[in-house]
Order: C-alpha cells, then structure tokens, then sequence
C-alpha cells in the first residue's frame, strides 16, 4: 500500500533531503523510522531534495507500506519513533494514495517562501529561521525588479553550477514579497525550479533593496544567462518548501 | 547617565531573567556586556523577572553608563558582545533617560502573549516557542471562561506558592484569544502580575477549551482564592513578555 505524507522539519542540523553518508539527512530520519514500523528497509521518495538548512512547512513524500493501521495511527507511529530519535521531523499528515502516485514525479508544481528579518539587530528567537539583514532594504524597488522575473526564461543566471536540470528553462508563476513587521515574505510558486534558484534570485533582489542594483537590472542579468552576473545566493536558513500540488 | 534598552531573549536555556548561582541567566549576560563596555560591574535592573524558559520580545531593562557614544552605538556594541559570548540575547533599542526612570518601578503596564500550537503532530519549527497542545481546543469556550478573570480580583487561586507580591489583588486589563492557523494566542495586559499568573490561568483555560472544566467553572475558581482548585501550570516556552508601558 503507498502513502502520501506531508512532513514540516528544521533542516538546520541536517545535510538536507536526500540521505548522505558523512551526516544526518532526513530522508535517513524517514527511512530508519519505516524499517523500524516495517521491519524492511525501503526508499522514502520526497517532492523536493531540499539543502542543507532548509526547512519544510509541508514536503510531501510517499512510502509503500503494508499494514493493517490506519492513517492518524501511521501518522501516531512515526512520530512517536521520530521523537526517540531525537530527529527535527514531523509528520502532520498520512493519506492511502494509490501506487501509480509519485511524490516528485506526480507533483504538478512547487511553492517555497523566504523570509528576511530587516532590523538593526540579530534576532535571537528567530535564530536559524530567517536571514538577517540589518541595511533597510526598499520594499518596492525589489517588487519592481521581481517582475522581470515572472513567467518563462532561462535561468541559467540564477542557477546553481551543480544543477542536473535538463534545460534551464522554466516558468516562474508566482514571486510575491510583502512585509509583515520586520520580516520580508517571499512567496514563490512554479512547476519546478533549477537548483538553488530561489535562493539566487532572493540574493540577487536583495541587491534591488539596498541600492547596489536597479530593479532594471534584473532584466538584463536574466537575459545574460550567466551565473557570475546575479547576486550572492542567499542563506538557506530563510527558505522553506511550503507546499506541494498535485 | 541612565538608559532605557528594549531586549529580545530566548529563554530556553536560561534559569530566567534573574541572576543566579547554578546557571546562566540573562541578567548575567547583561551585566558581563556591561562590564565589558564600562569597565565596572554594576546591576542591570528589568521590567519583569521572567522564569526559567520564558521568552521576550520585548522586555525592558535599564543601565547607568557613563559614555560618549551615540544610542545606535550602545546597542551595537552590546550586540557584537552578547554574540561572541553566545548570548541567547538581543538588544532591540537604546534610549537616553532622565536618572528617576527605573525599568522595574516606573512601568505603567505590562503585556504578555501566550502561545498554543494546538494540532495532531509536534512543532520542530516551532521546538521550545510554543506549548503543544494536540487535543483540539474550544476558542469560544476559553473565551467564555476568560471574560470572569477581567478586572480586579483576588487572584489567589492564580498565584504561584513562591509569590512575593504583598497583595493577590490585581485588575486584568485584558484577556484576548485569537486563533491564527493552528495557532492560538493568549494576549494579557495589566499593571502587574503574581508569579507565574499568566501560565496559571492558560493552564486553567485550557482544561476549559478541552471540556474538563466549563466556562462558569472559571469563576468558582476564581472565588475559592485557592491554588489547589485552578489547572496546571501551563509551561514556559510558550510564554512572552511582549511589552512594558511606562
């Protein structure tokens, strides 16, 4: 039988997602949990391969599992084995999926958001949770040059050398930024994304905020197709998979 | 010459805002900076002495520091120290006041937010900066019971045993319950409270949210002036002294 779960973690102490031999990941969290209710070892499938230090409000992954419990049992069963682990996952929800459902490859699109803490201080009960920067950056002038953004481009700019996407071409359907506070709320939605390029482009109108770029300048960066051209990537610890559709 | 300063704290790992023998507290980090900047230990006094665990987002405290350096600098160079000695403290604000303001005796009024995450699965994100609750909660019926604790009351029932108030009379200004996802927040507002006051009546709120007790009940309880008739302490981590009016 395969299930659908929908997991929020910290990803601060992890090397992210996908299971790596020199530290925890979360997929090895998942995995270990799985062949301790299931007595066999088997592979848990995610949405996203999330970094290092990214978090997740709602990933969706699947496992196959054959048992008599039923779901908010499933559901009461990992998390109790997750929390004798010690591991910074949760699982906030199990659905009986049928077995041609694919956690990445049936996912029809993607939403992340980011968050930058904009004050003169560090934040202490934010720490690991947002990326801090203290230059007061200009709300609109980063709306400006998200536009440029929006619908379909190469990318190459604003992807990572590491990336293994066939093409770097791709649909941006949505890149809202609004400010709660002393927080700047990135919510960007797509099919699927290049790697790192959420936080490429977050990096890169950051510079738009505090002056060192021109919103117009986005245009042309996105029309270079050159990584050197974009900004600095910005911290993992602002970004979270926020939600997966199918 | 005096100054007012306005502190973020995570109070997890902290015996609380007081100095103490056994263990770091976030006066202590104060005073060390203090020291530091001034060259001479002298006391930092604060609005409230939270608990051990208990967070601010802004708490106020006061220093007497004799100084050239502008306010932005104080709280700068407060904050470069409280960092390289990993000081789970932020300062917010520094402010030049007359030497009569004392951020204890002066304050007018305090605020406190309470936070439940009232859902099936733990928090990670959300680890030690809210009390899980995974019972649903009745809002109205908490709302309910809450209107009997506005105003001024013989609080006993609501008192820590370690209280040293001369009196257990205080007047509740207010006492409001909002829901925000699977969040439910407590805000609390008056002149002053007994120890750990604020923790007792949500302890209490939420045995009426899950059907243990009934709104009415709150007012029995309230009349008994007796500790032993209200709900468990509720715990520190979802505690906030969120702000002081002078």
């Amino acid at each position: 039988m395969r299930y659908k779960l929908t997991l929020e973690y910290d990803g601060t102490n992890t090397l992210g997602w996908q299971r790596q031999l020199d530290g925890p990941s979360i997929q090895e969290y998942m995995e270990k949990v799985l062949e301790i209710l299931s007595g066999t070892h088997s592979e848990v499938a995610a949405a996203g391969r999330t970094d290092a230090g990214v978090h997740a409000i709602a990933q969706v992954a699947h496992i196959d599992f054959d048992t008599n419990m039923e779901t908010w049992k499933i559901r009461e069963a990992f998390n109790a084995n997750l929390r004798l682990l010690e591991a910074p996952v949760s699982v906030l929800d199990v659905e009986a999926v049928s077995d041609d459902f694919h956690a990445r490859f049936s996912a029809r699109g993607r939403g992340y958001i980011y968050k930058i803490l904009n004050r003169r201080s560090p934040s202490v009960l934010q720490a690991n949770r947002v990326w801090w920067v203290p230059v007061e950056l200009d709300i609109e002038a980063m709306r400006k040059g998200a536009e440029y953004l929006l619908g379909n481009h190469d990318f190459s700019s604003f992807r990572a050398a590491a990336c293994q996407a066939k093409s770097p071409i791709k649909t941006l359907d949505k890149l809202d930024i609004e400010k709660i506070g002393d927080e700047i709320i990135f919510t960007v939605e797509a099919k699927s994304f290049l790697h790192h390029q959420v936080r490429n482009m977050v990096g890169t109108l950051k510079m738009v905020g505090d002056g060192k770029l021109k919103p117009d300048d986005i245009k042309t960066i996105l029309e270079a197709k050159d990584r050197s051209k974009a900004g600095a990537t910005a911290p993992a610890c602002g970004l979270y998979l926020n939600k997966v559709v199918y």
